[in-house]
């Protein structure tokens, strides 16, 4: 009931809005994709969060089902191995961006849905709020045996061509002429949009607000690529992550998981709000894997779980105001301000002893989290991923007729984005833009080597008749005779096999 | 994919079903609803349950969101409330069935589906594990301040003309005629059917095939609880719960958490078969709440979780060919056999000092379910319930215009049942069915109290003009005058005041 209502009166409210009537005619039937993931969040967490902010999240509106995580060899999978099954529709192992194990346990290069929407000519572009490189947004991007390649991903994401990136990982990200504050992402108007706001992640939404506001939120970064995208008159793929729920279940923080449920939320609104005006987009979000095992309700609630309110579980976390990773950020060398930090993580009632055996613990980090959960009875079963079904949630306006919904496998969400934006197969695409290399000279005659350059960059180089073809890994040229070519495509090197665009 | 294509490969087969044909004749536009929950249930156990299946689930085929659980004044619902706001529409509070807490947290009753489905001619049925008076099957079927009331529990389902009742309970069921065993039941053949298999609760699954097998299992009910409601020519409205993977839940008893969810999946895939055939009925399957917090992970799996394929899970769980419960019930008073009863829940391998540990155990149960645990890399947060929102099942075949979809309130549920029913608003019902009997009388002018009688039964008396007029509670008679009269529900008493139907 209060999904179709919120959705009628967004709809209602946008159709009299002169801009989007503009938009109507001349957008027409241009599709478009935005693809959502939240990095390593159960179902107990989103709940959290709903009772933490006291009110329905976007989420709420557009629930439709379930998703099997688990990957080509574990019930448990991580991070790269699901966000290759989702942008590639393959199952594979652990550490693998956008490639399938073949011998000696190293990878061969599949297509992605954003290389299949680049190739009919839409628009692309990538979000996190972790390094742009990190696995679930590169899976999307590049083709490496290991996701810890991060400069292998950053050069391959740098030579995809992609209209928007925007994100961390200024480290390891190739591309000269980016942006780096949230003003500058505000005042940029061109059809591309590169913007890089922190060496590694960008701060937990709660931190970021506290003591980073020139880094954006995942929300404005997602409002300011749709406004760049919806230039483009071919239609767009978006991949959005918010990536760190995750970086937080990793560390059991009830306060940084919830701060980037709710950021993430506000991405998803913007993107439906998006989708519901457009009618021509479909919107998937979904989580990739569970992490932590995070329940409302612990050991202590053996019993008396039945009479627990909502505050039992939101307050002492409403007391933080930064997570644990932003608190400790503030702790000066010789803790000296050990109790303000305390604080800040909504620890504001310890005796001077149980502030010394925090300041004296192995892991400051954990020793507060630990209290953190046990007030605010939450129990945790791992510091790593957990292996159940987790929710599908989904849109698509009048302009699209195929939602994923109900439970599906990973591995299904590709062909819903094929369908939509009308892409050829990824196997095909698979088959033209990652020849082998060798093969492909060899057959035709050339004397084929791969080696080294200065930069320890590989390259492969085919020779016939004094014809020399050089391909540098892990990027969209070849050189022949000297001179320089550019590709439909990126070349991939796995450490032993060389994969090229079909020349 | 697979879902529509098993739908449509089930209704292919039944249309060649001579049966069948005449039924779609003679059924016509004849409504029912099928009503499942599994007690319990978060989705990492259907998960597990499906890794140790190694095929898809029946549920897999009907996802279509996801149930928000939390009761009146708790974030964690125990099972009185989540099924009284599933029969009701009522967010109710901890213990009570089937009421709606009033001043000195007494209850007040509100109609269920079950009898606004009797109200207007419709067959009912009531099936769980659990005593058929547990909480959930109670607040289908009865009205109490306390779920801890199973005699007037059991009074009350007695007196509420039932066409058929199958599950564990015989000990606090006034039902004179009944059957109870499995034999009985599959050789009866009316249009009522009540049969109690078990003094308390019905085995757990992997247990009742081996110990138990007189009894039968929930699939076995269901499957004969609609042949028999089948008959009835203005349709039904059946309610069935799998009990006990809460039951294994509270325990952290992983071996039977998934005999249950398995169980109940067997019994699903009868009341899809059902409902596919039919196409009139709908088919809600639901959990009522998360409990034990369990995942596929623990800290064991911290760092190994992205390796760590699903026989680490399922394997250990596999040797046990009894549950827990089932296997120390075995157990000798001297305990000579511990190891026996070690090994019939899987743990075949312990040195004799470990097994001489475990004989000293305060807790045996416990002692094994830890260590079952640890072996099958499983993680428990709790003994309690967790406060997740949980999946949500559904199925309609064209006859069906709702179904319950996204995500919902479980006090959304009711009113799906209602409108594919066309009953009546349950608002109206508890007016009807629910009449304050001191009001109602005093207002007439006669004299009322209420007092216990001999058998501490309370009864309520108004008097006027030496008219003397006497309804004993839980039951839906009353005496006029020393005459009995049958009444169109039943009368209920919260310890203070007293409900009778409208006379």
């Amino acid at each position: 009931m209060f999904k179709r209502l919120i959705i009628a009166v967004l709809i209602y409210s946008f159709s009299f809005m002169p801009y989007n009537a503009e938009a109507s005619l001349s957008e027409g039937s241009r599709k478009n994709v935005i693809f959502m993931i939240m990095d390593g969040t159960n179902s107990d967490v989103i709940t959290l969060a709903r009772h933490y902010k006291g009110k329905p999240l976007a989420l709420d509106e557009i629930l439709t089902g379930g998703v099997r995580t688990y990957s080509l060899r574990s019930a448990i999978t991580d991070s790269a191995a699901a966000a290759t099954a989702m942008a590639t529709g393959h199952k594979t192992t652990v550490d693998f961006i956008g490639m399938v194990p073949v011998k000696e346990n190293r990878g061969r290069p599949v297509a992605n849905v954003l290389e299949a929407a680049k190739e009919k000519g839409l628009a692309t572009g990538i979000i996190a709020t972790a390094p742009i490189q990190h696995a679930t947004p590169a899976a999307f991007s590049a083709h490496t045996n290991s996701r810890h390649q991060m400069k292998e991903i950053g050069f391959q994401q740098a030579h995809q061509n992609i209209d928007v990136m925007l994100g961390g990982g200024k480290k390891y990200a190739f591309i000269p002429d980016h942006i780096s504050t949230k003003t500058e992402m505000m005042n940029s108007n061109g059809l591309r949009l590169h913007g890089f706001f922190s060496e590694e992640d960008i701060a937990y939404e709660f931190d970021r607000r506290k003591l980073h506001p020139e880094q954006p939120s995942l929300a404005e970064m997602t409002k300011k690529a749709l406004q760049t995208l919806a230039q483009n008159p071919n239609g767009f793929f978006l991949f959005i992550e918010g990536s760190k729920v995750d970086f937080a279940g990793h560390k059991n923080d009830p306060v940084g998981m919830v701060s980037e449920v709710l950021a993430f939320d506000e991405a998803v609104k913007e993107a439906l709000q998006f989708a519901i005006k457009d009618q021509n987009t479909l919107l998937i979000a979904v989580a990739d894997h569970g992490n932590s095992g995070l329940t409302m309700g612990n050991r202590q609630t053996d019993q008396s779980y039945p009479e627990t309110p909502p505050g039992h579980f939101t307050e002492p976390l409403k007391k933080a105001s930064l997570t644990v990773t932003g608190a400790v950020s503030q702790l000066k060398r010789n803790k000296s301000n050990m109790k303000d930090v305390l604080e800040s993580y909504g620890l504001d009632d310890l005796s001077q002893s149980q502030i010394e055996r925090i300041k004296k613990a192995e892991d400051i980090e954990k020793a507060m989290v630990q209290l953190m959960a046990e007030r605010a009875h939450l129990g945790f079963t791992t510091r790593g991923h957990s292996g159940e079904d987790v929710f599908l949630y989904s849109y698509g306006g009048k302009g699209v007729l195929h939602k994923p919904q109900g439970l599906i496998n990973n591995t299904e969400l590709p062909e819903y984005v094929i369908k939509h934006l009308g892409l050829s197969p990824l196997s095909e695409l698979t088959k033209k833009r990652f020849v082998p290399a060798r093969d492909y000279y060899v057959q035709m005659g050339y004397n084929t080597k791969i080696k080294a350059d200065k930069n320890k960059q590989a390259i492969f180089t085919a020779e016939k008749n004094g014809k020399i073809i050089q391909y540098p890994a892990n990027r969209n040229i070849r050189i022949v005779n000297g001179k320089k070519e550019t590709l439909k495509g990126i070349t991939v090197y796995n450490g032993k096999d060389f994969w090229i665009p079909k020349p």
